[in-house]
């Protein structure tokens, strides 16, 4: 490469990487072709490194005025990507004829008579840069180490593609192998392997199609739930996981212990476990000097906070130690679990409905090549069906209205249908999807029997305000309900599901002072995965799945 | 209320509530003076309904086309609250004469001779409305039950107030007690409750200025946090909380189980614990068939992810089972760990002063009004301090340019200096504030016998490219380093700290298939919370801490 070529990349280098001095890299970028925008807000005047460990001028401020020595951090600036050449409306023929280098890993390498296509990906996005390879090329003679798998820097110019694939290639002038991936016995060969078998090599699976789309979908849905929830005016509360609180039920929780952490050589003994006189656990010894459990929800701690802020939302993990080997549970989840102040259930349906088209259109309109690769591969129709849900009204139906539809139907149902009874799965699916047409469906009004202690009870006496929301092929993805904010009402709620008030005193002091009408819902956030994906198992929508009899990574 | 004005309100009603049918509340609310962005993205098109539970005309549509009875769900709007009217850089001048109604909790309530004035808070912002009440107020017999903690619903005219404090006020047309705050039992009067008292009521002290303020910088802090890495271009990784590897050292870790689960009255048996032939626990009955613990960090879970998708960051809980009562520790924390792929000890020093630089500019800019509040009550000259941070060039130097400064320098310290220590508290803070007089400060390089294995050797063979960065008044408050790429390299260091390789054999993985140079670092959210309030202990920095005896709530 030029000399003058070189100093002209230099000034823009975005990202400097340690090499051996011999080598060229650490001038060596992606050249930007238009201004970048610097997303670092930072106030300091731009400065350009020449080498990574350069004093520059402005390092040298702070000696003058100390007298000490201290260099100044260089610049941070976001790195050239891929999707960043290929991700426009034009994939990438505005990048044609400028040099760029492309630092990524090796999905394909296909050797032809004259040329080499070597396929690279670094993860930005689902498309690879195809790279076009001679053995003019320098560094051709490392050739052999360009398997699938390897990580690769590739210099080079970009032309338009001969191929019907893209639109786009690079020229390569130089390729320098970083790291090499051993082709006998790198799990993740091209060939098609089994989400069991990837489930395994939990920590290579990104490096797929499948797996990269899922963590690209899944990043932009989280994105999308703070943005929408942000705009609106809630605060993001940190609800606790571990908590002491008797208010969580102690049926399916892990506990939370130091207890058996004094292990010896080959194993704790259960003779060391810390016991009262009378043979019991000593919770008194632990680290929290009484049982403490994995939060199954942060819904009646964040209800604290929007009895002060008004609207709040939580997003983060929660537990369930059930025993569940469906492609349905997991023990470990993240849920997102908003609570509005001064809010009835019409509210809460208003605001889950308009959450669902917000972060669904988010997705569709930001991860359009992920979306269409779940499309062609992973459920066809995913598409029109995500359309659908942006697109059309939600409906609202009382469980009443939907048991008397239910029972005047022709259809058999495996599960009895009859007022006081809970919904199945199938009675849900033939609500949203034959009933409805494929429009999600929100059915409230349920039996207060079959519902939580705290959802406010109705007129009837004999109903609660909850609301579950369907949507067609996943069934129940959202479930709310307006609180019972009257402190009479909740007390006679508590006794009829015989739970101890005194557990409660801090959850009843709200209804004590300054008592306000509210609501809230919520949404398993690998099921919104699932459903936004079309991944059928729920293992494959979080990146290290928990289940019974496994918790590897 | 003229039946027109009522109908004209009615078309913006920003959000309905359930109240008596013979109350016209559900008709009046908040009236947006200006076109409200429809925050929520939806394609449907804009219907105003106008009673609660009012069936709409495009409600109908799926029933025409199915036969089936379902409601359209309303529309879902941003609410209105004081942070809109006062919040502006008029401080709510242009509402001068608009109608309004204000939802939220009563923190005063002044009788003066002819006039009451009525400070309500929402929690949108610190400002309270001051509402002005006269005898002849619509509601005014409730005035006993208008007192501290109490909620209610002020409806009135924006006014200029008269009053030095503020530029408008609320001239109430009608007041309604929502819910009552007995104010003999009330634990939040006026006066000021010590931080202490109030982490005993953790489920009412937002409702203080203080803590309602912190909510609001520490939302602000974790959406800006992820506003700098999605515009970077790195994806959110949820890392897992439970984990069953055996990489993380099991030290000061908690243990998460079933085994204790199965609990009798008056609590578990010790002997019910299973246990194998020789008496140690069973973990093969455990939920995980193997010890599991919470995660102390989503490192190496992230480098994973890092080593397919190039750049992530994590933001979630971690925990630490140490019992340390001290100002600073927590036993759960978020951590936020981003993870840079091609990435050099430069780099991430780069990303991890422009992060800090990116999230303070955010609540210099978006937190005004809190961040004065701080300024005067809680740290005097916070906002000096972090304009500092904004503003001036960070340094690095090495830590044996450290070590020398400090052994120069004419400051007796209290632990000793010498190279292949670890730098105190005393000795961080000396450099940040005294040497470089109050600039953030990177200190890299340290002997690797102090530092984690998977930090990466440099040339000298001595060093380790580790980084830890001091902030004035903190101390510390991010740790990083570029990773060990070299698989000999990591395996010796592996072998050098008497760790078991075979545990970390995804870990090695990823070195041994496309390894590529990279680094990331971690920073404890809470300790960034404590850093941009200058609230003092950490307790105070989350919601619900959690602590060495003590997991209320």
């Amino acid at each position: 490469m030029a000399a003058a070529a070189a100093a002209r990349l230099l000034r823009l280098a975005p990202r400097r990487l340690q090499v051996p001095k011999a080598s060229p890299l650490a001038a060596l970028s992606f050249p930007l072709p238009r201004a970048a925008p610097l997303a670092a807000a930072s106030g300091r005047r731009q400065r350009f490194c020449t080498a990574a460990q350069a004093s520059t001028p402005a390092s040298t401020a702070a000696a003058e005025t100390t007298g000490a020595a201290g260099e100044a951090v260089g610049e941070f600036r976001k790195r050239l990507r891929v999707s960043d050449v290929k991700g426009g409306e034009d994939e990438g023929v505005a990048w044609v004829g400028k040099e760029l280098a492309v630092r990524g890993w090796v999905r394909t390498c296909r050797a032809q008579r004259t040329v080499t296509f070597v396929e690279v990906n670094d993860g930005s996005c689902l498309s690879n840069m195809q790279c076009v390879l001679t053995p003019e090329t320098e560094g051709y003679e490392q050739i052999d180490s360009v398997t699938t798998g390897a990580s690769v820097l590739v210099e080079g110019v970009v032309a338009s593609s001969q191929g019907g694939k893209q639109k786009v290639e690079l020229k390569v002038s130089k390729i320098t192998v970083i790291g090499k991936s051993d082709p006998t016995s790198f799990p993740i060969q091209k060939k098609r392997a089994s989400r069991e078998f990837l489930r395994t090599v939990a920590h290579l699976r990104p490096r797929t199609n499948t797996f990269g789309a899922v963590a690209r979908v899944r990043n932009a849905l989280s994105y999308a739930t703070h943005k929408f929830f942000q705009d609106n005016g809630f605060v993001w509360v940190s609800s606790p996981i571990i908590t002491a609180s008797d208010c969580e039920g102690a049926g399916e929780q892990f506990y939370v212990t130091t207890l058996l952490s004094n292990s010896v050589e080959g194993g704790s003994l259960v003779k060391d476990i810390p016991a009262t006189k009378d043979g019991r656990v000593d919770w008194s010894q632990d680290f929290f000097c009484k049982p403490a459990f994995l939060t199954v929800s942060g819904q009646l701690n964040g209800e604290t906070y929007a009895s002060a802020l008004s609207d709040i939302y939580t997003f983060g993990p929660t537990f369930r130690a059930e025993n569940s080997n469906t492609s349905r549970h997991l023990a470990e989840f993240w849920m997102i679990e908003p609570e509005l102040a001064f809010a009835d259930l019409n509210d809460d349906m208003a605001c889950a409905t308009a959450y669902l088209q917000y972060v669904v259109k988010y997705i569709l309109e930001n991860c359009k090549e992920d979306m269409d690769f779940f499309n062609t591969w992973v459920e066809k129709g995913i598409i029109d069906r995500l359309n659908d849900v942006v697109q059309k009204n939600f409906v609202h139906l009382s469980y009443t209205d939907a048991v008397e539809l239910l029972l005047g139907s022709k259809k058999k149902f495996e599960f009895p249908v009859k007022w006081g009874l809970d919904l199945q799965s199938e009675h849900e699916r033939y609500i949203t999807e034959v009933v409805f047409g494929g429009r999600p469906v929100i059915i409230r009004d349920y039996p207060k029997e079959i519902k939580a202690f705290y959802m406010r009870e109705n007129d009837d006496g004999k109903t609660v305000a909850a609301m579950d929301l369907l949507v067609p092929r996943v069934g129940e993805l959202i479930g709310g309900s307006q609180r019972e904010e009257r402190l009479d009402y909740l007390e006679a709620r508590l006794d009829e599901q015989n739970l101890n008030k005194e557990s409660y005193w801090w959850y009843l002091d709200l209804r004590r002072y300054g008592s306000v009408p509210h609501a809230g819902f919520g949404l398993g956030f690998e099921r919104l995965v699932q459903f936004a994906t079309g991944i059928d198992n729920i293992r494959d929508a979080i990146p290290f799945p928990r289940v019974p009899g496994s918790a590897e990574f």
